[in-house]
């Protein structure tokens, strides 16, 4: 096999899909710094323990182990940031009041989250701490919007859902946690008839309720109809109050519900929101309130927050123009050359690119775009039009 | 053992340091772009043989493996990215002439360097491929002072050296590469008397050629002694034609010579510059012409460029003062709170930060350093001292 064949699920990233994602991962964190949100650099490699307890469990088969040859322990590599910035708030900070921390960095999972998924995202994340208010799950929200209106993406549609609406209907039914997985999985298929015959035993109002759900989705109607259809408990007029509340505070994207949508379940602890876009095969941003994901490090902050793979983002975030570049040609010696290498030096400093022709290179083909040169004018070195 | 003890030289990046990385990171990719350098951005994993071949062997022990789940083979985590920007220019590219690359990400090592040393680098570089001539080198080290200059570093000193030099006092004297490790090592040591115990039964031009490398260090005297002491060769001559030349073409930096320096040894084909400030513990920027990294690729192209490590970089460039930033009220419903939400925007949009209290946090200790707030004045929103 030869040696530049990169594993499946594996890739460079070459000159113009690198600046795209450069230019996109410096516009995530200018629109996360407006918001006051201060960046964060956690470590690629932990203690296995730290990256997959509590919270992190679920991500124990994405994660790439290796042994510490310091120590003779097990390591991860990060499959998810979130554990480690709850670890930052919750031990480091140390902070009695709200934090707002942002990331961006590489995550690396041992097997593609979908079939034509990288196997390397460059996740970018926005998390608050420490306040328990729908507040928070709207800036969160909101902050998650603008990202993407910053980077020039398409019309945005937010899929907003409660994992408190599927809990508070389970609470109390004496199942079993496998009993509970296959009615969560035939919620996840609409599969009406499936769920009947998991539910048949259960009490009346649970049973009516889960079978409600599989048709609960659609637009703010469905929180209507919820509270009409469902067995009425306090999570459940939380919950419903929570989503109509956020909707109603969000401008520039269709909102959708779907009540019965089950996706992160065991990740988040109250309303999540998923952001799509024509384009993207799968949501772009997924986030909502994790309130649990501290704990385990001696801290249950509460904590909101969302996060997105620019890998995808720039597939579907509209490129920026490449800015023409000026050549400048090679001069050895005498005054001539130093006044060149002033020119350039001060052309440089205005922002502009200047590359310099190497000896024996003049006639090459221009690879970065440049659309002026700098040449002798007159005694002295002006920028021409190429 | 707690959850939040990290591994030995693994260290999470909080929010001050975060923030001055991040503007390191911009300034020296802005630097690079100006030059005409195209960021490429290579996997953190691959498969061990297309990390480890040709240059790479030396990295065998710094770099971490693990086995692949998708195909059952070893791969190791990048402990360096030349051999990889090699590969994408090699085999990706496939440019016929120069190409200008550069990178910036995270690199892994299984043990620190230096006592303190991080075991997870932030390594940027920028590299040319496909110029034999010295104005390449020369524009490696141009771009690698303008890159410390553009980070508000203090004094440097270049520290130049050609591994040519050693290499032509040691061409043809019939030793096996044991013998060759040794010599090394007195030299690295500048141990004369155990140099020449080494060399006793090399030829004479050798053994003196030798004893002489161990007091050339200094300013550019050293390279007219090393013209009358050394043993003409071609390669001599050449190899000092270009330090002086090189040398004659850097402003604004200390140039000082170790003709019989010999670190980096293994790596560089040619020319090698490493650069000092004062405060680092080691040398800040790296940098020669290593024309063989490329060939396991299949395309032996010339090659020149240096790396360095942005979290070294911080510890010794001049943060930039803290932008102040505004907080605004929390306001539930009515016009005031439409209002106070544009004005929230347009102030973002002036790249501000906008920081909103969230009800219950008033009186928070700000951690975000407010100077100003939003406050209602004769019916509008105004930005006011705090």
């Amino acid at each position: 096999m030869s040696a530049w064949v990169l594993p499946d699920h594996i890739a460079d990233v070459l000159p113009s899909e690198a600046r795209h994602i450069e230019e996109l991962r410096r516009e995530l964190l200018d629109t996360a710094r407006g918001y006051g949100f201060e960046l964060v650099m956690p470590p690629l490699l932990e203690h296995l323990e730290s990256l997959l307890t509590g919270t992190g469990e679920a991500l124990d088969l994405q994660t790439f182990k290796l042994v510490d040859q310091l120590s003779g322990r097990m390591m991860g590599l990060r499959a998810d940031t979130t554990p480690q910035v709850a670890r930052i708030d919750a031990h480091l900070l140390n902070r009695r009041g709200v934090a707002r921390l942002c990331y961006c960095g590489p995550v690396l999972h041992t097997r593609p989250d979908r079939p034509h998924a990288t196997r390397e995202p460059l996740q970018f994340g926005a998390e608050i701490y420490g306040h328990a208010g729908q507040e928070a799950d709207l800036e969160a929200l909101l902050l998650a919007l603008d990202c993407l209106k910053a980077t020039r993406v398409g019309p945005l549609t937010v899929d907003m859902a409660d994992v408190r609406i599927v809990r508070s209907l389970l609470a109390g039914v004496p199942v079993d946690s496998a009993a509970i997985g296959r009615v969560h999985a035939a919620l996840a298929a609409k599969d009406a008839s499936e769920l009947a015959a998991l539910t048949r035993d259960f009490p009346a109002a649970a049973r009516e309720g889960l079978r409600a759900l599989v048709s609960l989705y659609g637009d703010e109607k469905v929180l209507a109809e919820a509270e009409k259809v469902l067995p009425s408990s306090p999570a459940l007029r939380e919950a419903l109050a929570n989503l109509r509340w956020l909707a109603g505070h969000v401008q520039g994207a269709r909102i959708g519900f779907d009540l019965g949508d089950l996706r992160g379940y065991a990740y988040y602890s109250g309303a999540r929101f998923f952001i799509y876009t024509p384009g993207a095969s799968d949501a772009l941003v997924r986030g909502g309130r994790y309130d649990e994901v501290g704990a385990v490090f001696g801290r249950n902050r509460h904590a909101v927050g969302f996060s997105l793979d620019i890998k995808e983002l720039a597939a579907v975030a509209a490129k920026r123009p490449l800015k023409a570049a000026i050549r400048a040609p090679w001069v050895e010696g005498g005054p001539d050359a130093a006044e060149l290498r002033e020119a350039i030096a001060a052309l440089r400093g205005q922002g502009e690119t200047v590359v310099c022709v190497l000896p024996g290179h003049e006639s090459e083909v221009d690879e970065f775009h440049c659309d002026r040169q700098l040449a002798r004018d007159g005694g002295r070195w002006r920028v021409m039009a190429l």
